[in-house]
């Protein structure tokens, strides 16, 4: 496979990566994100790692980027369903991955994506209003 | 891989193709869709092909027997994003998957999915309306 596909679902994009990705498929992936949140309008990405049973150093870099580039492009990432042993992994490889938020599936990322966006939506609670006299 | 994964969003089950799918891949497929259809309350299943080059005489009945097993459990089926090659191979195979519902990608699947609920869901024009006299 020399792509995993982007689906676009409203405002949000979703990817599901099945396959252990080799180094060139995680940075094509990467760039094919860059592309899509930039071609229309795009709030969140759900990156559903799910399937995957080994993350290794690099996988895990190329994950905290992206969500760094996402962010830039003002996009939020979320990674959705990463299993026990791989955040085992993870830590024991020294990544703690600060800045990437996760979350449990698919289903609980949308909702925070949602929730986010209504939050970012929303005018300033302290904007525009009055102080008493 | 021996298993492709199944995402859950909301009442709706999201199932992306990446891997050109063998046989006894494909019969897993249509088991565990089965088994997710009755473990919880699902309305709706998006199929997405479009990372398929090739599909089959036996993936196309796997993609119109799952699809008739749904409609049995109470789900409807929609499978997206099948590439122009390969509808024409499926024609000149024979294939013409009648009784399967097609969308263009996953967006417009999910909007059929939605709007088709929510009719299901709608009372009957014609019950309880009143004859004029």
């Amino acid at each position: 496979m020399d792509r995993i596909p982007i689906l676009r679902i409203g405002d949000l994009l979703l990817v599901t990566v099945q396959v252990d990705m080799h180094d060139r498929l995680a940075l094509a992936l990467q760039d094919d994100l860059c592309l899509a949140i930039c071609s229309r309008d795009t709030r969140g990405v759900l990156i559903d790692i799910s399937a995957l049973d080994v993350v290794d150093s690099f996988i895990g870099r190329v994950l905290a980027d992206t969500s760094a580039m996402a962010s830039i492009l003002n996009a939020q990432v979320v990674v959705v369903g990463m299993r026990p042993a791989v955040a085992i992994t993870l830590v024991e490889l020294g990544m703690t991955l600060p800045h990437v938020t996760m979350a449990l599936n698919v289903e609980r990322g949308m909702d925070f994506l949602r929730n986010h966006n209504r939050s970012l939506d929303a005018p300033s609670e302290s904007a525009g209003t009055l102080v008493p006299a």
